[in-house]
């Protein structure tokens, strides 16, 4: 079992939504948390970090904010918490290693399938936790942060050394590493759960990702709008359906309920624009890897069609070259 | 056989892009033309109308352009040709009956299946033509038309009462009517071939229609994009190979190589906006029903299960909903 302090020093890398809002309620609860700022540095240096939240805004003044540029002008921590887009993954073996000392643990943030795997074979998977975020978060402009909606974690450590058949859940319980975080987090006002089965939360919020990422992407069109109508209803159900299929596959299974309650939790979201469909908006490479191909080879493996699946990621891709190329 | 002039007068019903193209063709070629307008009637009765075209431009100028913006102030002609969205049909009810007389004949340049089945009931399946055109025309502005490329017509008699085993093409050949639109048109410099299989031509049209129309509007990137990823050519593939197969379970026999030919005839396009993604970007009603719900309807009943068609229409059903409830 890996050591975790009680009050652990954290550096949060990709503060923007996620990493920001997140981080800037740890260091409320008065932990000692470190951003990686990139595009947004020089504003924050001189005018911190502005959270306006459904739960009441707040701020971390300059002065208290600790925040860099760089990782190699960092402290060594014991939480890395990475909130990049999975598409910087390749930056992470260069970033990660000036912040981690012998019992270091490294959380992921990210979307979609992969993340930990990747982690664990750079810097080893005893160090490796996973989380998935529920919640409405968008980057307003450089340092001011909009959370409109929910934000709950579910994290637990990373099971990649479990075979497909062990994937039951139920029977195992979270790490005691998985609690002390999640105790932290409840304590920063972060509502969270510690989790014993990593992969099967990700499969179930692959349930909602790949449909409305990969809809309001495709549409350009919020999430209200893809549940509006019967056909985008149907539509999304059989998305959601391929998924599930995918999931069991490797032994993880979801209830026949799920694609109800991801419609019934957008209805909750009201307008939303995803994370996937900004990144088109501002012409930034998609997150396809993570949310799209890496299910895709699981079916592909396991012999399931999942024609809706590969629709859409085709699709992406055509608009993912569109965006690297610059035509429209 | 159905009585039709040599030296016809006409009424282009829908004087956009294709209406007002070809319309301007015909009545510089000498031809009695008679133009309904709707949002552009005001500026073109001041301006006339502009061609601006890869085969040189030209212009008919106000004092010369019969113009009009109600039926019902129009003469009675031997050939109405309608131009309208295909989403305009219940208006032809009303439209149409000024502008016949007892051996008028009908012509749609319509995209998608139905068309003439609509005519056919309101007015008698003798009057009735359909033409396939091979083009890319945009309205650049009122009364300004921009003629891109391509521009064949391909037209023959409606044949909706032959039975579905019928439609084996070749043996037969266009109907006498068929031939002499097409010497008109071609003495108008608007390549026209007279075809012997509507039905078969239509399908062959929507073999491009489906995937092109459908994706751009889904997409709202170019035809070029499209076609410009591995990704892209194989999901315009499998969308054609969808289509062939619900046109085989109707008795027509598509070509294997179809999908390679369509996809070569928009690489000689060049950067091409469908009308359907402009229908999108103004923000007016797709035209969905007859290119997308009407093959899915026979695909339906042929038990074919066409997940991309699928795919396509509800997505493109999302689309059209957030247009009319003006939610984006």
């Amino acid at each position: 079992m890996v050591h975790f302090p009680n009050r652990p020093s954290i550096a949060i890398l990709g503060s923007g939504a996620v990493g920001g809002y997140y981080g800037a309620q740890l260091a409320r609860s008065g932990l000692d948390v470190h951003f990686l700022f990139r595009s947004d540095y020089q504003h924050v240096k001189q005018h911190g970090l502005s959270i306006r939240s459904i739960n009441g805004d707040f701020a971390i003044p300059a002065g208290d904010l600790h925040a860099y540029n760089s990782t190699s002008e960092m402290p060594r921590v014991d939480l890395v918490i990475i909130a990049l887009k999975s598409t910087d993954n390749p930056s992470l073996a260069t970033l990660i290693p000036p912040l981690l000392h012998e019992t270091t643990s490294i959380l992921t943030l990210q979307n979609g399938l992969g993340n930990e795997d990747h982690l664990a074979h750079l810097f080893g998977a005893h160090r490796v936790l996973g989380g998935i975020a529920f919640t409405c978060i968008n980057r307003l402009s450089p340092g001011v942060i909009h959370h409109q909606d929910h934000g709950h974690i579910h994290l637990g450590d990373f099971s990649g050394d479990l075979a497909p058949g062990e994937h039951t859940g139920g029977d195992r319980s979270a790490t005691h590493r998985a609690r002390q975080i999640a105790h932290l987090f409840t304590r920063a006002k972060i509502r969270t759960t510690p989790i014993a089965n990593l992969l099967e939360a990700r499969w179930a919020k692959l349930t909602w990702n790949i449909p409305f990422n990969g809809l309001t992407t495709l549409l350009d069109v919020s999430t209200d709008v893809l549940i509006a109508t019967p056909a985008g209803v149907h539509l999304i159900e059989a998305i959601i359906e391929e998924v599930r299929a995918i999931a069991a596959s490797t032994g993880i299974h979801l209830g026949d309920t799920i694609a109800a309650d991801q419609i019934r939790l957008t209805q909750s979201m009201g307008p939303y624009l995803t994370s996937t469909q900004l990144d088109r908006r501002n012409r930034r490479p998609l997150e396809l890897e993570a949310i799209f191909v890496r299910p895709l080879a699981i079916a592909r493996s396991a012999n399931i069609a999942a024609p809706h699946l590969h629709f859409l990621n085709e699709a992406l891709e055509i608009v993912n070259n569109s965006i690297a190329t610059g035509t429209s």
